[in-house]
């Protein structure tokens, strides 16, 4: 079977710095497939690729490599790692800088992580091509990870906002919005009995009283709440833009009220 | 000879979505080759999914598998289908909503057409991973289109301009706008005698009249009218945008009169 | 070894252009992997392309073949080339027009050069599709250059700015601003030493008076001066923008000033 590489940045789509992976990781002897994530993380948005990471890596194939390049503190002390999360059987592994990207995708369990040594000929500014890079060939040619550096038992994560259940409801906040201004909020699916019980979610000050089982199911240009592809209740306009149209951000708050 | 599966969507470059649906393809048991056409397709615009799709689709190797998700009605009942067209000897095949993101395809004939069974667990926002990209999986290694689902005798359409013929001219309109700003029409190449004949073209209000057989016949910052790649007669601005210039869209009326 | 295949053009991303032109390549017989560098090159900007291969180019495997199609002369009678660059054991193949896109790839040796004959049936607009894509897929199915055309001696270059020493110190410019908004110059990384005894960079009419090693030296929101990973000396700002901050653009003078 054929290894997977998959490829996280802030380059930016087009960007020379993305070639450069490409053409180093493209020295391993053997073949690989190679998978554009996104080039387009926001500039040093750890939070945003976390999210980006926890969401897409797990539908890839037991033992894809995910290299994971959105790192401000590139140069400075903070550690790059090799990283193996999941089951045994159904493992992916990281590459990436130990400064929160993996925070999402730690909900899955921590199987073994090694801390990178850095070459002294690594240009200051750009450790994803001279050290992840570099270090991603020779796994994809039999490298044992055993073999990497200091091993870790535990990674950065960020502070990641939960919801919380009141007695007067559950709160929560806008955590993601996709491409077509939906809203993505930390409220699990699982609370579905209760926002179709209410009839209502708020999203800052907007209440939103269409619940729905698809987009579609409510005429264009109508705000509806529904469970989402990812597991959480979204916040969405038909044919629209939630955020446009709810005023709303990453952190806008969310909430389910009790039925009265 | 490896297959090759392309991906066009409206999801957004960079999206986590694209990158879930190529993680579940990439579960084929056999190789295949992955190119993205686009994921940047304006959100739900049908209309543009079928122009990209009827311009781009033939140009690849016979057995191509065309997934195409630009479906704002996911998760109701409009179909989602399988479908051959082509020759035997030159057909594509395409995973798709049956909602009109084939319109251009179809003037090519078609062979066999499926209606897709929509697994119960199937996130009713997400069908393009939780439907097409399974079954993509099984086609890759090995099923039969033909078990698939009930045989479909045609597709959906949507209605598409034609060129109308008067005794005072041709008339047309701007159907497509490349990222260059050139402004393509629905007027087939077989009129370029009468476009050469008259020496002009109208674009809105606008009256073109430098007739050229390439960009670069004309300087920079002239309008002129052309031939394009696509089989359609063009309106352009040499290293400029014809679309700022003569403030044209999608559906701007084109013509070209009579010779006087 | 499987061959590599790379693509920069100025279609847009997302631009069924694109798509044909992969199509095309993929009737190739032989396997290859098949790299974007980029499709966002400013439109007809032969300057930014030339940037883009220059930097991106090198770090591919030997025996890469680079299709790069910025071209606003399609059709005229600038030329298309074939180019092979570099040492025998480390070259890389190019096909493109002859219109300066190699500028600073050629600061590696011309090995050999054919220019293509264009076929009658050529569409005049879309040489990248019909004559280079074409061409591609004979190379990679065994075809050899030799047999192209007829053999040039040099390839068309674009006056390029250099940097300039005078008694008062060092003067260049910029020549790349990066999706940070990095300014990257045309001072090597050589004058290091000189930036360090002076602490200070001039750009435009802003004097940055912070060098560090890497951008996370600074705090968020310093104008830094640092050595990039593209070899040459640089101005940022610490998780910003340097251009806006900076009012910067592609020519903006920079200075380091002799020591006093």
């Amino acid at each position: 079977m054929t290894c997977v590489v998959t490829l996280t940045t802030d380059f930016g789509s087009g960007s020379g710095y993305v070639a450069e992976l490409k053409g180093r990781l493209l020295h391993a002897k053997s073949p690989f497939t190679l998978v554009d994530i996104s080039h387009d993380v926001p500039p040093h948005d750890i939070r945003a690729a976390a999210w980006l990471v926890g969401q897409s890596c797990p539908a890839f194939p037991a033992g894809t490599l995910h290299i994971v390049v959105v790192d401000p503190g590139v140069g400075t002390d903070r550690g790059l790692v090799w990283a193996r999360l999941g089951t045994p059987e159904a493992h992916q592994e990281f590459l990436c800088p130990d400064n929160g990207v993996l925070t999402l995708a730690l909900e899955r369990p921590l199987i073994a992580a090694r801390r990178l040594d850095i070459p002294s000929d690594a240009a200051a500014t750009f450790h994803g091509r001279d050290v992840l890079a570099a270090v991603a060939v020779r796994l994809l040619d039999g490298l044992k990870p055993e073999t990497l550096g200091e091993p870790l038992d535990h990674l950065t994560r960020l502070h990641w906002p939960s919801h919380l259940e009141t007695p007067t409801g559950i709160q929560g906040e806008v955590i993601h919005i996709d491409a077509f201004g939906n809203l993505v909020t930390n409220l699990p699916a699982s609370f579905l009995p209760r926002l179709a019980a209410t009839g209502r979610l708020r999203v800052g000050p907007h209440e939103i009283t269409t619940v729905v089982r698809t987009y579609g199911e409510a005429a264009p240009g109508t705000a509806v709440a529904l469970v989402g592809s990812q597991g959480f209740i979204e916040a969405a306009v038909v044919e629209g833009r939630a955020d446009e149209r709810l005023s709303a951000r990453i952190g806008t708050p969310v909430a389910i009220h009790a039925p009265a």
